[in-house]
């Protein structure tokens, strides 16, 4: 039942080894659940309790070792062979006396990988400080090192079949933002938009199945357009009322986000609409520039001088590179578009360009969603970028 | 905006300040976002970075960090004092060289706190070890110490506001599981229920809005019911397939969930008959267990002797303590009905048991959401629990 073929789970298993033979890794444990989908096709919403994936370079196939009741979903989702599947016993879930990582550790000492250099992911969500303290207690003669976000640079480049994956999220994505601007109207209730989104993420398209979100539906009207990070509540939308919308098309796993503005009234207000020109100008220069051999923070560069002028300052990131995920984030953790990123970019990298603005007194999101092709870009959905009015 | 008043946050926190002086802890480093929300009001999908919430013996008003773009979410959402609100820039966020701790462990030591007993939560997901290291480095002069699950055993015995809370959520849950029943039929595809799903959670009822649930719609099918964590896919449902549903209502990040199996087709397969009839006979001689004063161990062995006459064995734990929570899981980490957790019953605690069969030739869900009252149990929703057949 596995997305992608045994052929593709190998090369993208080779490649990580490749990483690590640079890094200077031997064993490399993974908690990333992202990671663990990248390189397997394990699928499941088991990522609550302790489970990992092992690399080893001296082996083909990783190793995957999670919960008792959760190996059938390993058997199912992933291209693993069966003894590459291992199963904790239920009493090691949120014990105070036994932890997964003492039975991790003795599968890493079964297959003699206990004297290697093991990588871990150490600033990783998945990966709390007492799994590390009772991983290293547990080995005493292995070496660690960090190794986050190692897999998360494999991941940059796509595949042509992940790009495929991704058009198909941009379909959905597109779909999402034009339910909600259909349904978004003075009167309505935000979790009733919020749920017309939702539905619109997860039945995806008539062929192809959509998926859940990294990130909830994020939806700001009002006050609350000063922030960027709120979901919905039980009251109704108001005339006059600005919306922000920052939501997700998601096919197998993959994500493009797509983020608009609304105005629910006669006309936005001067200096919304000011703020809405002066971003759009200013992505439409970054966007410019991106094609294979830029370098990422240029593009912020770029962006930041094509504003300058207006006195909109903005200092937090305008981007980041996108594809697989699961909660709490869909961005990768690789590329961020801001001053300081030299990353040189690549055909088939997908970014997120989000110059979005949360001020005291104005609120605007747009952005573009787009893998890099041999010359340019190409966008994954084409939705008005102008801040959608609705009276 | 908050959801409680400002006299039941500072009850909480108060409640936390005496579990503090027990565990001997000064000052309580906060990473998870169940407990952030549970001691200020403060809600907002940003948890996808560092941030924190710090409680400190000597002052009344916890003090929110987290990344600049997120602290108006903290101004609107949480009860707490602008004086207690830091924000960090946002080239912390993802950085190779400087990490949000740094910023953090600055506030620890210009509020004087740097010479503290300081608590940390070291096994939740939100607190990864390269956090650990960080604060810990910065900070010499600090004795940390483990609070995991502190807030946890705080949050274990709810208000009656939050118990009406629960209420509400477990409208919504019976709501959202008699959509999937009517949804479910040979030749839909899961993923279009899943939408209908979502949807009923999202909206919530006509009184209330629905919020999203810490584990999205877990719906297996077919083979895929051999294993409790799976979601949908473009799959169509088929006749004479099982059903598994693992679903929730969640109202204002508190969280009922509710699990039924489904049967497409005339009848089920005996093997799935008796199986149910064994798991209802457990549940239920277990649920009459349920009062103040019984011991949570009790109650599991009461469920594993009544089923072990039909030769039925579960492994894994049958249920544990719910409320206020955010992905990726609703369980509190504080009860486990489970051989060797001695907890003393009180009234107002809130459970989930969920008695769930998950093996290679049948699986089986159902459970019971309830709280606690003076002589025994109320249930949150009276959804039946025999397996619904859909010919």
């Amino acid at each position: 039942m596995q997305v992608f073929s045994r052929e593709e789970y190998l090369g993208r298993v080779r490649k990580t080894q490749e990483k690590m033979n640079e890094w200077g890794i031997e064993l490399l444990f993974i908690s990333q659940p992202a990671n663990m989908n990248y390189l397997t096709g394990y699928d499941g919403w088991s990522f609550y309790v302790h489970q990992c994936l092992l690399v080893s370079l001296d082996q083909e196939e990783p190793v995957w070792v999670g919960r008792g009741m959760d190996a059938n979903a390993a058997r199912i989702t992933s291209f693993l062979s069966d003894n590459n599947i291992y199963q904790y016993a239920d009493d090691y879930v949120h014990s105070l006396v036994k932890h997964p990582m003492h039975f991790m550790a003795d599968i890493i000492k079964d297959r003699g990988w206990d004297r290697k250099v093991i990588g871990v992911e150490m600033d990783q969500f998945y990966y709390p400080h007492r799994a590390h303290v009772e991983l290293e207690k547990s080995l005493p003669n292995a070496v660690f090192k960090d190794a986050n976000t190692l897999v998360n640079w494999v991941r940059v480049v796509k595949s042509d079949k992940e790009i495929e994956f991704m058009k198909i999220a941009g379909q959905i994505a597109s779909k999402v933002m034009k339910t909600a601007q259909r349904e978004i109207a003075p009167g309505v209730r935000e979790c009733d938009v919020a749920a017309k989104i939702a539905e619109a993420q997860y039945s995806g398209t008539s062929e192809h199945s959509g998926d859940y979100p990294a990130i909830v539906p994020l939806m700001m009207a009002g006050e609350a357009t000063k922030t960027p990070h709120l979901t919905w509540t039980e009251k109704k939308y108001e005339k006059e009322e600005a919306v922000l919308l920052e939501l997700c098309g998601v096919y197998k796993r993959y994500h493009v986000p797509i983020a608009r503005t609304m105005y629910l009234g006669q006309e936005p207000p001067s200096l919304m609409r000011d703020t809405g020109k002066t971003v759009l100008e200013g992505l439409a220069a970054a966007l410019e520039m991106v094609k294979p051999g830029a370098v990422v923070e240029d593009i912020e560069e770029t962006w930041r001088k094509t504003i300058q002028k207006t006195g909109l300052v903005k200092e937090s990131r305008i981007g980041y590179s996108i594809g697989v995920n699961y909660p709490p984030d869909w961005g990768e953790q690789t590329i961020s578009v801001r001053p300081g990123d030299k990353t040189i970019l690549q055909k088939n990298m997908t970014l997120h360009l989000i110059p979005g603005i949360w001020l005291d007194d104005v609120g605007f999101e747009v952005d573009a969603s787009f893998y890099i092709t041999e010359n340019g870009i190409e966008h994954f959905f084409d939705d008005s970028l102008e801040i959608c009015v609705k009276r």
